[in-house]
């Protein structure tokens, strides 16, 4: 990239090396690089909010994941949202609020007009929520508990990392659905919240509580649902209480992103077929022809009370190392956003 | 039990104590037992042969498998053909061949008039086909593959235990189907059954080949299909070559049941998520309402040879642990089933 002045305007996070477990320092850099005129056609947006998901971890191994891996030297990726600066398109003026689709993480990113979205204000919902609740997670949940989850009323749903950005949106969504909910978090605040705050049924602390005696005391009846996005040793506990039919959407193992040495599967693997679950993997772009749905009963629930939901918010640009930290040592309640900069 | 005479007319297998790993002496022993005078009602079938599955060394273990365990020193069940003896109900006579629904291992058994399904005569097909091609495995392979598989023209489909009664089944539904079929297999002879006999596209036999290697040159487009029959090593390595919105029927995983000590799951569990496979596990019991479609589709496929088939007979009532033994060693071409009794 040759020696670059960091009093240039602009300013990117780069991938240098792949992380080996937790990303370190020389993993990933800012550069700082300067702002060229605006090519006709093109709008400049200065970021406000940046997504923070466990995907952009996968996304720097050097593993097939959802997408190929980020190449070294190259631009880190991602969601925001921004606001534009200037344009050269007809279709947008200064002072729009946007949302692209995966962008570089930098101060500022010129995109064509059909990268973008326009965001409708809301009353009460801040900018930053069209990254969680609004957004991405929010449809995750949605559509991986609907469409692959098939929740009927009465059926017992069980959700891992319960409090985090998807989690609390497939709980409360259940809950909209009739299902009975169980919620496993990794400490009593975020139980208390899981109670109090988002209507779940039950919530256990695993890293506290006997797993399998609390998932047998707060499922007697089994499990129906399983909404999986940690893996690991507690996957393994829930496959146990899972009943014939079950169905176990497949969103995310956030347990083995980090992990240096290869992760055996479920030893209760045979379960899934004895039970004769149906486990789906999928990402959230595989219902991109369904968004608006989605985001239209999302905004209802939100805007009438029914969902709850908190945001995370990291601030500075030059904090998203820590923000992924948070991500992954289970420190958040809900979406994990980095606030780069005000309108 | 007390003692009996083993001049009493018929006998029986019963479980005497849960097997650890393969079967040995004294797990399951033979009884005899008198032949009581025929109820109203009843319908007394001499048994002619016994079907042996994977599903009867599952039984015998204290795990929640697809039924509870079977009790210690109560008879050993399964799928048999027989023909009637003696009826006291008006719907069947002496000289019928029909099937029971799951019944002891014993050389007679009375049944209910609506236990009993009476066999149709198709040319050229020996009563003992309805256990394998025409029964319960034949329907396992349709069911699973045309139900959780759903195969498209041009997909790829890879089938494991390939030359077993389900997978060859499998393979030959694939190929009707349009599906490209490599079929994964232990020895040279069963390979070249899979090509020669079976019509598969290409077969690997995995004790000999690496088996890595031999999908990527067989399965260039990736796997669009992977019925599982077998788990372990070889379905962690098939889950890597799996295509984005692959499906996985999850039939069986034999080179598990006996184990010893607790199996790992996949290591490329992730890859399930990172594809978007849908896996589901099945048993064929869960169609039981489109049987009557599925083994018309089988008759019409046998009939005209489109489908072939082998039987695996083994003689004599008291041999059933070593037809037993048979499957798990991989030994058998096709349907493994036990010649008791001839008409």
């Amino acid at each position: 990239m040759g020696k670059v002045s960091m009093d240039e305007k602009n300013r990117i996070w780069m991938l240098r090396r792949r992380p080996v477990g937790s990303i370190r320092d020389g993993d990933i850099e800012i550069v700082a690089q300067p702002l060229s005129s605006l090519d006709d056609g093109y709008v400049r947006v200065k970021t406000l909010y940046i997504s923070i998901d466990p995907t952009n971890r996968i996304w720097m191994s050097d593993v097939d994941g959802y997408f190929p891996p980020l190449p070294i030297d190259g631009p880190l990726m991602g969601g925001l949202v921004g606001v534009v600066m200037e344009s050269k398109d007809d279709a947008y003026e200064p002072g729009q609020i946007v949302m692209p689709g995966l962008s570089p993480w930098a101060l500022y990113n010129d995109f064509q007009a059909e990268e973008l979205n326009s965001l409708p204000v809301l009353p009460g919902v801040p900018t930053q929520a069209f990254l969680g609740p609004l957004g991405g997670t929010g449809l995750t949940a949605y559509f991986g508990l609907t469409d692959i989850g098939q929740p009927k009323e009465g059926d017992t749903l069980v959700v891992s990392a319960a409090a985090g950005a998807v989690g609390s949106m497939v709980g409360q969504i259940g809950k909209i659905m009739g299902c009975r909910v169980v919620g496993i978090a990794g400490s009593d605040s975020k139980c208390k919240w899981l109670i109090d705050v988002a209507g779940f049924d039950a919530a256990i602390n695993y890293k506290t509580e006997d797993l399998d005696a609390a998932l047998a005391k707060h499922c007697p009846d089994g499990i129906d649902i399983n909404f999986e996005n940690v893996g690991g040793k507690n996957m393994d506990i829930v496959i146990g209480h899972l009943n014939d039919f079950s169905r176990m959407p497949l969103c995310g193992l956030i347990s083995t992103y980090n992990a240096k040495e290869p992760v055996p599967g479920p030893y209760n693997f045979a379960n899934l077929l004895m039970r004769r679950t149906r486990m789906q993997g999928f990402i959230i772009i595989d219902y991109l022809d369904q968004f608006n749905d989605g985001l239209q009963k999302l905004a209802e629930w939100i805007l009438s009370g029914q969902i709850k939901y908190e945001m995370d918010e990291v601030e500075g640009f030059e904090n998203i190392p820590a923000a992924l930290d948070r991500l992954f040592d289970g420190k958040n309640i809900g979406k994990v956003v980095v606030h780069v900069a005000d309108i």
